[in-house]
């Protein structure tokens, strides 16, 4: 089924303890739709770059089948730029530089072959912004799939609001649960946001991985145990990208489809920390997401019998 | 098979954001045999109390089939004990006080009865004393299985690590991981400390679940998400206890049978911080563990099948 994803696209740089890198390939959209593009034979894109966003990139886009007609190129403008430097534990980081830029003034076009699309991801992006695209939408699309950080938390909460009560799935990390709701425990903050709007609420807690709500019902994902997270830029929305690209493909919303789909995710965000920025996020084959896919299994599946209790 | 457990017998003074109770029972040796206890139908425990310890709890231990030969009963001394506070976010404690009292001159008998035991839970205690009752062990049991804190990395490193080297199982925490190799990567600890004694290591992480390593597999068992944590206390030693006790009844050290009993002290664990103490603990059947048992498969299960991705 048709997807369109909707975010930034982007110039990084980013400090680890690993190391440095000069300007490279970012933004939420540029993550979830490679990510997405393993399951989608076309994603197509929502976004805004300047006249500096490199041709190489954009042919990039196109041998992955990602549909850059909604990607609107300014003459003259130039691309949003965020630099950050991560902490030793690399669950924190601090914001070195942010230039809008070209996203200061970005006002979505959704072409024509865009607006009757199934499957809508809105990516990390300015509430007002996620909500216009919404509006551009010809017919609502079967799925809706919103992420948003404490940032519009703090300074957009109203239009935050009215956008997440047309949703129907929600991610967000576990912090910015307990900020939306004032809730420390998690299932009383996941009770809360099922009245919000969203149907289904994702809740990502990192190393620890995400918890999935819909009704009465728990998922709970586990994510790898990985001897080092190399850069972990770009792991949640990779997280994103992967869960809408699945389903999307598999163009069922059942809990079953959405359980695997949050793996998927998690499978894909793993390989995205192996290196900096996208790096890695081009170099892998269906088959690798197939084989860390089975390493998911093996970490969480047990099963017990009948006999397991009659000592 | 035979199964002894070590460690404190105590009365503790709970704080928590929804109470506070006076002296109640508490003590890593009485949590362990409590969850031990429901498969088993002997849990030998070898501790101390004072003269001021009920008579009616040690009933209650009988009627638990928990045999108290190796409970010394100090004439005229006073119980172990701990009074603590936790914070609101449950995570972190203060200790209010701690009276030694009997524990100070601590000096463990194990009966003839239990000198060999096959199954040896090593709780939560000065290295020197958790050593000293592995010596006094006829034949080495077939699972050690021991449980330390940041404490006695702390005070008596030497010791701990003299005690780790004869072990089976060591489960401690992700922040003592941390603290005894140096490394801040859990796959990294966890590496580490597999060279330096145990075959198989628990890192507890509290909220977030536990790992389960052994060579190089890893398995995670999550946390059952709780709308309340009412209050944590002994949550640690009963998974120890459900961990090391199903083991012994399954009389199995599979890499399958140790996923499951980890499983086991999990859910045992969740019950245990719905109450003060161990009073939920006293409360439960093992219907109830099964049933809680199931939450946690559909907690984490999901299947892949070969058409899932045939898009």
């Amino acid at each position: 089924m048709s997807l369109v994803s909707v975010g930034t696209v982007a110039f990084d740089a980013i400090e680890t303890p690993y190391g440095k890198t000069d300007k490279i390939i970012g933004g939420a959209c540029t993550y979830i739709s490679l990510a997405a593009s393993f399951f989608r034979k076309e994603a197509k894109i929502v976004s805004v770059v300047g006249e500096d966003f490199p041709q190489e990139t954009l042919d990039m886009f196109s041998s992955k089948n990602i549909d850059t007609n909604g990607l609107q190129i300014i003459k003259g403008g130039k691309t949003f730029f965020w630099s950050g430097k991560y902490h030793q534990d690399m669950n924190t980081r601090d914001t070195l530089d942010t230039q809008l830029n070209v996203l200061e003034t970005f006002d979505p076009v959704v072409p024509e072959s865009y607006q009757d699309c199934e499957y809508l991801m809105l990516g990390n992006l300015t509430p007002a912004v996620q909500l216009s695209v919404l509006e551009r939408m010809k017919k609502r699309p079967k799925l809706i799939v919103l992420d948003t950080m404490n940032f519009w938390m703090e300074i957009a909460l109203d239009d935050l609001k009215k956008v997440i009560q047309k949703i129907d799935v929600l991610t967000i990390n576990d912090e910015e649960a307990r900020l939306l709701t004032g809730e420390h425990s998690l299932v009383k903050a996941a009770k809360h946001i099922l009245t919000m709007g969203p149907s289904t609420l994702i809740i990502k807690k990192g190393e620890h991985g995400a918890l999935l709500f819909q009704g009465d019902k728990i998922f709970h994902a586990p994510a790898l145990p990985l001897e080092e997270v190399f850069d972990p830029t770009g792991a949640g929305d990779t997280f994103a990208g992967g869960f809408i690209g699945y389903l999307a493909a598999a163009d069922d919303q059942s809990w079953e489809t959405m359980k695997k789909a949050i793996i998927v995710g998690s499978a894909l965000a793993s390989f995205t920390v192996e290196k900096f920025g996208i790096e890695r996020l081009t170099e892998i084959t269906i088959d690798d997401i197939k084989a860390r896919i089975n390493e998911f299994s093996l970490l969480s599946s047990f099963n017990f019998n009948k006999e397991d209790f009659t000592f």
